[in-house]
């Protein structure tokens, strides 16, 4: 059911396609690394599977292939950055990049982002700030999909949180999770499987908890992580909430069940009160706290630490946030990337679209 | 079983013993005003019912009364200060009036602080910044009580997250939680009156899930946001770590399993890699992205909107973040404080110590 690509030849197809649109050869290059970082890492649900659905948003004259992406407000530890409705694979790198100069003098930088789109996944953003000895961070928001504690009406979207934090010897802390029970795509899986959904992971329309891996197709709504009252859903639909308001209230994006969907297809909502999806990103130099070799060095014995905390009967060994991702990384580089059958015939498809070969 | 005392009441007491260990008028001023905004707010287990176990740690001079807080490092965004081993209570809105102050000048503020102390509820630190147009974050590491995903053994404590973010008509968006399922808080309640926790709560010392509320006194611990792998506890885990990375690792605390017991008869973890507990601080100036007047007014839409999404139904409506401990605020500076017979009695002893009647 699988076919195994190697990762050039899915950067060569990405590339090829994002040209096509109209990209810059910088600006594919850029959206291509951060695209397929998805399927190197193993988050399948935010790769090459969403390429078609950037060219849709690109015909629906919704991603802007030649943005003039521009620092509209600045401080000098912050930046309001107006991605001009480009590519989130564009506009994001191009945000925390400021994070990270700004970081380089003020110790610190923070950007929110306004008028962007999806941004593949969270973590790579993040981890940009490592190869500067700081920490990074990036969060964006999303399409409505969450339902709040007690609600049965989507009002966030899955709204991840990326934090990455450098270590010496031992590899980097990358944390890098949707603020939702489990991310949407963990469903999708499902879905293809014909399998159920765990208790807690879903709720239908009217607010029963659901083993139905289709429930959103059916009105129904992901849950905040926690799940439930009793199981702490409050927290998850805090830390939503907050990845929603730095994203989008403070960048003047749109917010909350105002945020554009993703789907081209669908209608965009009414009475938006900002423009486009929302990112924010952070930097931290290490050394504006304590000097970077004391604090990685602490890192590794920090990591080494909860490496070696005691596994639970049944378990192997305690991980570390990061450490399944690279180790897929590691394994996809080598083995190539597996790519299902229904998404290589939509890269089949969308690459006749521009005469190009998948 | 509850008598209830008026918040002037608790604040003469109060106030009375911290001077009585031997802190100046205004430390006591300002360590009293934190620890009863938990009473206030009806996080019973964080506020006056602690003020003894401060007394104790100061008997075990782990408590420094009259602590020289300074900072020990900055940038322009950034500072490092050394609480002195002083009361968190104290040492925590210094460390916030810091970051503020960065964020004046720099546009926002971050600050890591070591050999510190418990500084009761992270949303008192957190709402400072509120009346300054500013987003205001807390975050603190606590004594380890909490497994990471996969294993039985405590290595982080159940390290709380506020961020407080102001509104214009709309009272603020104060989110304050720990990031397990349930604060300890919780279980200790459910212990005085013989009751089960929920599943999800807690583990026993092999791992298992268990609904005993006394599970921790036997070596179980409490577990991350998520409670299992398949709900998501690798998430709880990560803020956790986050929480303790920044609070600790950045400003050369100790951190994980081998941050300082809050009560005093539980003697310091072995060869601890830093000093005192940890906090972490934020501030971001809301007119450093954009004007705060629009912000503020954003804010009202995106409240307006949350408080009004549909209710499930059976629940009567969404809660904002702040919403419950607002609203209890209002009923106890009214009706008072209600305390507990056993903490009335301890309250009495430690009163007896300094010929302070209670």
């Amino acid at each position: 059911m699988n076919t195994f690509y190697s990762y050039e030849h899915l950067y060569q197809f990405t590339y090829s396609i994002f040209t096509s649109i109209g990209c810059s050869v910088t600006d594919a290059e850029t959206a291509t690394k951060t695209l397929l970082s998805a399927d190197l890492r193993g988050i399948d649900s935010h790769g090459v599977a969403r390429l078609s659905g950037y060219v849709r948003l690109w015909e629906a004259n919704r991603i802007n292939a030649t943005p003039n992406i521009k620092i509209v407000h600045e401080t000098p530890s912050t930046a309001v950055v107006d991605g001009d409705a480009g590519l989130g694979l564009v506009v994001a790198p191009f945000a925390m990049h400021v994070a990270i100069e700004k970081a380089k003098n003020a110790g610190t930088g923070w950007v929110s982002v306004c008028n962007t789109n999806h941004f593949g996944i969270a973590g790579y953003h993040a981890m940009m700030a490592l190869q500067h000895d700081m920490i990074g961070m990036a969060m964006t928001n999303a399409s409505a999909l969450v339902a709040p504690t007690f609600s049965i009406e989507r009002m966030l979207g899955t709204n991840p949180i990326a934090v990455a934090i450098p270590a010496c010897e031992q590899p980097p802390f990358v944390a890098d999770f949707a603020t939702t029970t489990a991310a949407n795509g963990k469903l999708e899986i499902l879905q293809r499987k014909n399998a159920e959904a765990p208790l807690g992971w879903v709720q239908d329309k009217e607010g029963n908890a659901s083993t139905d891996a289709n429930e959103l197709k059916k009105g129904g709504a992901l849950l905040p992580l926690g799940s439930d009252r009793e199981h702490g859903s409050h927290k998850g639909y805090a830390l939503g909430s907050i990845v929603d308001i730095f994203s989008a209230v403070l960048s003047g994006a749109s917010y909350g069940p105002w945020a554009p969907p993703f789907p081209a297809y669908v209608p965009m909502p009414q009475n938006m009160p900002g423009v486009g999806l929302g990112h924010f990103f952070g930097a931290m130099r290490i050394d504006a706290f304590r000097p970077a070799a004391a604090f990685k060095e602490h890192m590794d014995n920090w990591i080494t630490r909860f490496r070696n905390a005691t596994p639970a009967p049944g378990c192997e060994r305690v991980l570390i946030p990061g450490d399944p991702e690279r180790e897929m990384e590691a394994i996809r580089i080598k083995e190539g990337i597996p790519v299902v059958q229904s998404v290589v015939e939509d890269l089949v498809k969308v690459g006749k679209q521009f005469n190009i070969q998948f």
